[in-house]
């Protein structure tokens, strides 16, 4: 098996060759590979049916997301299609200014590089992050999780013989077939060649991986998100909106796990929330308070306040007024997306501005932070880091920028 | 003496304090902190008399760095009224659209939050640090070196007074006031409170900084940079350019460290600017293609290649060609600076488009690598990471963005 050294070296190698490619160039790339893709249709299932029987005790939603049938192709076809016709995210225009003394400074955005990510059991990953990657003009490295290795090499041949065949090095895209937790540490590590590494998984892994990490990383996905229904809220429309972004896909990051109910209206309101989440299977845990009005409340411990549960779980409390939702939120969020519920505009204004996250929702569903949804056309992840990219995250995250200078002998008095 | 723990709470909570400064606010409080270092300037004086005192063994460049007198603190104070001119880093106009079910995103530009600051025996550092911090609506936490903590207590004394005499929350600005490098170790791991962490000092020490921190750090300053002279060189600019380069501040960052030669004109060129570079007191180390053309030159060794000299050392390598070039600079480069001297367009173009570092020269010093120089108005450091940040960082770098949501009960489907 290669070492991670060469792999690194070679991404390295590779990246200079894609990042000389034209927009043209890589738009043309990425349709050829949804052509190979479909036409090799067979084999891809074929090594998923491996890859399936092989973990069989996989759960029902992981079995889910492992499998690769007829339609998941073409949906990855179409995905490669679709970051085909983006607007290119290199391409200018560009601030350009001149210096007193005379010569020209040009700032670029050009590829980061190299680019590598960690991922588990979903095969469309490894296709939608190279597609990304290549469409941004960087080199990517994959490490996808051990259930779907069979597939995950299968499709990485198939796109590596689309680059050889257009005499492009096959390299700019490298699966690490070494799945034991060893290659993950050592790409860790890899500062010399690896420009960014975005993780994805759980906050533990994640967490893991921002402790260890010498290379540079941004953060995803994590998200122990809260709603504050403030006083004002207009209680129907706050259901409505509860019930979406706790119950209509619990296991993504971007539903909410935290409800913050103002105490003023908690006697009144919290019967209604609490039986449109328990119609939808929502168990819900919360704080004395919280139980004291509404007894199918169950106690919640000082663990759940910071657990996402990626579950039909919701925990309850209620507070004293916006401030107060505000610094609880402070303490416990993952940066992520973050609501209130209100009509006082002075309430919302402070909420904006003050609650330390990526998205802050007034009366929309956090079910939205999505770069489809904020209309990226793609997405690579969503940051809930502060540097370099905030929130979804489209091509541009994967892009960096860089001075070019032009003079005639101008030096430095 | 305070923990750090708390040190960090304290630094939290007054973010939010400075967050909410209008950029007026910010500017008077600027205005009001230049009057104040000026009348305090005898206190601030003697602190750095006992300063340097203690400091008997310091270097004369280090001496320097370290003292403030009279002229000194209205230079400072001169750059915090030029801070003040700024414009507000925090304004619009942000982008702003609408999602097909009608709510509002809008993209706003806001502050990181707390930045921390880590360097070395220069007082003023700690002004400037907290000016930009201030403009840019931070709250700074500063750990400046032990030869200037007398100093630096009494300037974060007067800024921190500046601040509680405007209502405000002293904490806006903290000094760290223990200079163990326990401090240090403990500040790499506060992840909950510092957002940004910006070391500046030798490049051991940033390594050592990256390798430990689990806050996200913005590298700075490390500075092996090249100039590569092509045949085509103009060779009397090319002179006049490396030896701006190399001589006018050696000491600093974007100063050049290496000179590569086309060996089609290295037999001419070699020893006109070996001359040149001799009689400005500069020892220079070769390659043996070069030693063989100039015996004043000294031979290399392997360490040379990798080595921030920040001296009056030059080290002189004979290429190829334009390909060798870029290779060998890639192969060594700190991701700083590197400079061409051509009148060939396709060369020039390769080297702007294959040389992976912020600032790329064509005929110009590498000495303009500033923040100042390139028309920002300020400078917090010069990044070498690709991420957030690439080059000169003015007060754009000490900013993130923030999505904010209107709406009226969207829910996704």
């Amino acid at each position: 098996m290669m070492t991670m050294e060469t792999i690194g070296q070679q991404a390295k190698a590779a990246s200079q060759a894609v990042a000389q490619l034209s927009n043209e160039e890589r738009n043309q790339l990425l349709q050829a590979m949804a052509t190979a893709l479909l036409s090799q249709q067979e084999e891809i299932i074929r090594a998923n049916d491996e890859d399936l029987a092989a973990a069989s005790d996989l759960s029902g939603p992981m079995r889910n997301r492992l499998t690769v049938n007829q339609l998941v192709i073409q949906g990855i076809a179409a995905s490669l299609r679709a970051v085909a016709t983006l607007p290119d995210p290199l391409a200018g225009p560009y601030d350009s200014w001149e210096h007193s003394t005379g010569f020209k400074i040009t700032k670029k955005t050009v590829p980061l590089g190299v680019v590598a990510m960690i991922y588990e059991a979903r095969p469309n990953v490894t296709v939608d992050a190279a597609a990304l990657a290549i469409k941004s003009g960087n080199a990517v490295i994959l490490r996808g999780g051990k259930e779907a290795i069979r597939t995950n090499k299968v499709l990485a041949k198939v796109l590596r013989n689309v680059l050889s065949d257009n005499g492009l090095n096959r390299n700019i895209i490298q699966l690490i077939e070494d799945t034991s937790h060893e290659s993950v540490n050592q790409l860790l590590g890899m500062r010399k060649y690896v420009d960014v590494l975005i993780p994805r998984g759980s906050k533990a892994f994640i967490d893991f991986v921002v402790q260890n990490a010498t290379v540079p990383v941004i953060e995803t996905g994590a998200g122990n998100t809260h709603i504050f229904v403030d006083e004002s809220a207009d209680q129907d429309q706050a259901i409505s909106v509860i019930v979406n972004a706790k119950t209509s896909k619990p296991a993504v990051c971007n539903s909410t796990e935290k409800l913050l109910v103002h105490e003023v209206i908690a006697k009144d309101f919290l019967p209604k929330v609490v039986q449109a989440l328990i119609e939808k299977g929502v168990e819900l845990r919360g704080d004395e308070q919280s139980q004291t009005i509404d007894t199918r409340i169950l106690a919640a411990n000082e663990k759940d306040w910071d657990t996402e549960y990626n579950d039909l779980i919701m925990a309850i409390k209620v507070v004293k007024d916006c401030e107060q939702a505000i610094d609880w939120i402070n303490e416990h969020t993952t940066h992520h997306s973050e609501t209130i519920l209100s009509e006082n505009v002075q309430n919302v204004t402070k909420f904006m501005n003050q609650v330390d996250a990526a998205v802050v929702y007034q009366n929309v569903s956090s079910r939205f932070t999505d770069g489809f949804e904020f209309g990226f056309g793609a997405e690579i992840g969503i940051s809930t880091q502060k540097l370099h990219a905030r929130g979804p995250m489209g091509l541009a995250a994967l892009t960096t920028i860089k001075y070019e200078v032009f003079g005639d002998g101008q030096v430095r008095e």
